[in-house]
């Protein structure tokens, strides 16, 4: 039987177990990548594995959220992270040089390679045809210490792509159809294979929009095969001689097939405040919009932007909207420059901002109060853009410039109609992306050896191995779909204090309940109750780690999104499923007891315990985990691990916890 | 007797009041500027004035300070200030259009007229021979409702400059140099007119280098004679028929004359925490720099950041120093871009942002902890920057350049011998500054005929007459030299309150003593006392307001800054001065009472008060305060008092206090 290009790749890296839908495998990781909120604790993390440099063939790290540095422990952090990339061998990307998908992209991601990052949206470069896949930080500082990066195997999805775009449908409308079809649950254990005449008709840039946002679909990965657009890519951005030609074998068996006819995409838009909540445009038409941005790793390119800078030319933005464009890497800020685009788009009235992600996230361009904001971003979760009740669409970057030249959400094909001189912005790529690496800075022109700490960078926690009794309350029950964003909010004056876990974790659950942080700290120990898709969205381990901090041990959810329960485990949190009965049943402030002696069970592979509430009636959880997990969660997480196997190896090295 | 130009100006405004130094005169205003950290509240009380339309010929509301909008109360400020400038009948210049002064200059300041700003660098066009004054937010509003503006008749001192700059040295070498002879105090009472064949040789940018960060001497005011440089300057502008041509008369007296040969001006730096701790570049060479920012009110004009950018085009900003290149307007952002120079910039590693002044107050890029940051700005006070122990230095951009491509602090001449290619940047005016204007909204374009208040934006607190008898606790005992940034500080996390006083009071001096806000308001009154200077710095009238709100009656203090002790007046706090005796003895608790019957004091124009301390002794302290500033501070405020007029003038239109 053939083999899918996911299975070849993932074939090609496997250390351990077998390419069997829902099985455990352990994979070769080849890069990682990471970001500055996510990436200090990665290196505290590596720090403590004692190792003198990192062992992947290219680790990379960016500062892309916190570029504006509202608070000296954004810029301390950034010092901290050059530093730790100078002393343990990794590219360090300076603040303003690009968000790091797009950065990676143009500079580092190679075809058949495997990519870890602490990032969610790492799938990016599956556009290339790399394997990348978003994971909790200290899996990265394990990928780094030369250790396998363990996953489900997922089931591989084939999205046949039919036809070509229509002009005013972008790729964005391709990822957003996929969306409205599917949902945010529709890619849980998933990897995304775009095959078909459609996939070859578009551009890397096109397809790493696809394979970006397919995050948002939940699943493990996204990835194109490569052809002569991969190639052509790769050699416009000086890296020809990295291409490898990968495809699928003609025989290969899918799990399940997608098919989407580009011809008949018309431009989407997610209304508030699910990346889910996709509708045609026109559905949404008339509605007034208060500030537009283009820009984030989803649409952040040379050629995303360019479309809305087409669009805008010559025109001006309404006067009662804002349109802010932060180029998704300096790469394609400079480019713009160059060509004249940038100064266009001031003409036309855009402010244009430093190359970030931060607004993404509700840091920089937050939202007034009561309005409407129209992103090309990937993720509309209520109060992520900085403001609780926020109403943030996601559209194109065509979809974007119409609705800021006209004030409100507009399809451009009607807008076209109306102005009569619009065109249907297309988009050549450069003949050479020609542009300056002077932010990037390679290991061996590194200029620091040792770390730079600032007050702010704190201690990595460990938690004690697991116990036989585990009871407590019920501290918090909640819906379906929690985000991380609601267990641990990324908004500016929140995120300064990810490196400083007592601080961050303050914050746990506030915008569910604020009095949560203080009744878990008080509680000693506990549990958080939850309904589907509990821990869906981005990668922070924080999510995890922060409860962990305070007190938490285990979370009794009807399902789990697959980074954070990962998180869970090398955090040492006990992940149980429960029925929809049991979670109707369960209310918050009711006492929650395992019956079963819980470190016992989990070490011997028990998998159906015995929840007893109220000391008035029992359920049964389950616990869902490998082998290799179960160890994690014994030991008190993945760096308890490591340590005590360290400890134990008289040889005084540091032996990553999954070797 | 002949006239200085700035007796001619005020002459043709003069409402009340004779030109004799020392003297209250009052002044007529045609223009006022506001920006987004002051305008809301000079917005609100014009509000509480209760008119329909903006009396003066032409006021504009620029947002320039909270450009990131980090926070949506940022974000609803800049809707708020469109709403109020579409209501009222003001320019309205959005978010990213950039800085006050420069947006200001470029498009509305004009030769011979007066201009009134609440912002402390509003002289800044009297590079353009406009006379224009800081004040506080309240004195805005009044000057909108068509009231005069009322100043101590400054001394008029001669800044005569001879001969030419040479290469390397700059506009901002020789404010720095006259900071550097006149220190911080140097200036105050005094308008400063630049003549002399020197001063013929500057272009008018050079010209508001100079005349922007006179404030730092505590000046009223600074000025320079009108010439074929400023119609030059005008006309590259479009606006060659606002000319006029102004200069002092031949026999005009001044009351001092300062003279400065510009060929022997060298490459100058302020270095940590105050303006005028100057010296020559050379002495602090081969300081490592971390941080490098190019632009502000002072330089971040066009032709403040193409100098920076032929230095650095072509080569590499040091791996180790972040430059980052804010333009201070959107029309020099505009115009670097469509030259090239943006690209160039970009190319060489440098941080291109959004036009904002933010940094300059500590909004965005923040220094890291221990670091050295080399800025363009104006002021480097401990803490303004957003971190409290600060490194930072003030410089040209020529300067600042070097810097960031050294890595270290480096004389320019020096680095030019180094580096063999580096050559001096001349600057030659672009032929028209050819840049859109879709971001400045016009009253006639206004979308927007009602207030928009978001959920942030509080009242206008107002207080009770003056009492006969005021006694209370030394809250506050404090140095020389305290600023508003010590009073009220403008970083970011606290700026956003600066539309909702009884929020913002609670950060009150706490940069002094963070339990000040809460034994204040415990204390139910009481007084602050403080040495030289107090109140230095920014216009902003909150460091009076906030106080006010919290109680404090009353200032001991050897000395006052201009701006601040009117802000005193208008909102009802006695400023008193005493000697440094009294100063001395005064301990931080003790108890104070004024002797006399203050309310009736104050009205009969009596000067010297009694204060009588722990009942134990007593000493002098002066108040020295106009019959206008009197009549303000029986009344409770100038808002208090224009409210109370307003009741009386039975015909119900609004009366300005100071009509």
């Amino acid at each position: 039987m053939g083999q899918t290009l996911t299975e070849k790749i993932l074939d090609d890296h496997l250390v351990e177990g077998e390419l069997e839908p829902g099985e455990e495998i352990g994979i070769e990781i080849d890069q990682v990548l990471t970001q500055d909120t996510t990436g200090t604790m990665v290196w505290l993390q590596f720090e403590a594995l004692g190792l003198d440099e990192q062992q992947t063939e290219l680790a990379a790290q960016y500062c892309d959220h916190q570029t504006y540095q509202f608070d000296f422990k954004n810029t301390d952090d950034h010092r901290f992270l050059r530093s730790a990339a100078g002393t343990y061998g990794a590219h360090f990307s300076r603040p303003g040089n690009g968000i790091c998908h797009n950065v990676h992209k143009e500079n580092f991601a190679a075809p058949g390679k495997t990519l870890l990052g602490s990032d969610s949206h790492t799938p990016t470069p599956g556009g290339l045809g790399e394997l990348a896949i978003g994971a909790g930080g200290l899996d990265i500082a394990v990928a780094m210490g030369g250790g396998a990066y363990y996953v489900e195997m997922p089931e591989v999805v084939n999205v046949r792509l039919e036809g070509e775009l229509q002009d005013w449908a972008s790729a964005k409308d391709v990822i957003l159809e996929m969306l409205r079809r599917l949902s945010v649950k529709g890619g849980v254990g998933k990897v995304f294979e775009y095959t078909g005449p459609g996939a070859k008709s578009l551009s890397v840039p096109e397809r790493t929009t696809i394979t970006n946002m397919g995050t948002e679909l939940g699943a493990t990965s996204s990835i194109f095969e490569t052809d002569e657009k991969t190639k052509d890519y790769l050699a416009r951005q000086g890296r020809e001689d990295e291409y490898v030609e990968l495809k699928a074998d003609d025989d290969a068996e899918y799990a399940d097939e997608v098919v989407i006819d580009l011809s008949e995409i018309e431009p989407l838009i997610a209304k508030p405040s699910m990346p889910d909540n996709v509708v045609p445009v026109d559905e949404v038409a008339g509605t007034d919009v208060d500030q537009v941005i283009v820009g984030s790793c989803t649409n952040g390119g040379y050629e995303d932007v360019l479309p809305a800078a087409k669009m805008v030319k010559g025109r001006e933005v309404a006067k009662s909207t804002d349109l802010i464009v932060a180029p998704g890497s300096k790469q394609a800020g400079e480019l713009l420059a160059r060509e004249g685009w940038t100064a266009e788009m001031m003409a036309a009235g855009v402010n244009v901002s430093e190359a970030t992600c931060g607004p993404c996230i509700g840091i920089g361009h937050v939202p007034a109060s009561n309005s409407v904001s129209v992103r090309t971003f990937n993720r509309n979760f209520e109060g992520r853009s900085g403001i609780e009740d926020d109403s943030v669409f996601l559209a194109s970057p065509q979809v974007a410039a119409a609705a800021a030249l006209k004030g409100e959400i507009v399809d451009p094909r009607d807008l076209a109609d109306e102005l009569g001189d619009l065109e249907a912005p297309g988009v050549e790529l450069p003949d050479q992306y020609d542009a300056s690496k002077a932010d990037l800075i390679a290991p061996d022109e590194a200029i620091d050896d040792e770390l730079i700490k600032g007050p702010n960078i704190g201690e990595v926690p460990l938690k004690d191995p697991l116990q036989a009794n585990i009871e407590g309350e019920a501290l918090l029950k909640m819906e379906d779909n929690i985000t991380t964003d609601h267990i641990i909010p990324a908004t500016s004056d929140i995120l300064k204090f990810r490196s400083n876990i007592e601080r961050l974790s303050e914050f746990t659950l506030s915008r569910v309940d604020d009095t949560f942080a203080q009744r878990a700290k008080e509680a000693d120990g506990g549990f958080l109750v939850a309904g589907e898709n509990y821990g869906q969205g981005s990668s922070r381990e924080h999510a995890a780690m922060c409860p962990m901090y305070l007190g938490i041990e285990g979370v009794l959810a009807q399902s789990f999104a697959r980074i954070h329960k990962a998180n869970l485990f090398n955090f040492g949190i006990v992940p149980l499923a429960i029925d929809e009965e049991t979670y109707e049943k369960i209310e918050q402030g009711d006492d929650i007891a395992i019956v079963d002696d819980v470190a016992e069970a989990v070490e011997s592979g028990q998998e159906e315990f015995t929840i007893r509430v109220n000391d008035d009636w029992e359920a049964t959880a389950t616990l869902d985990a490998s082998e290799r997990e179960r160890r994690i969660l014994t030991a008190g997480g993945k760096l308890s691990l490591t340590k005590q196997q360290n400890e134990e190896d008289s040889s005084g090295g540091a032996t990553p916890a999954d070797d």
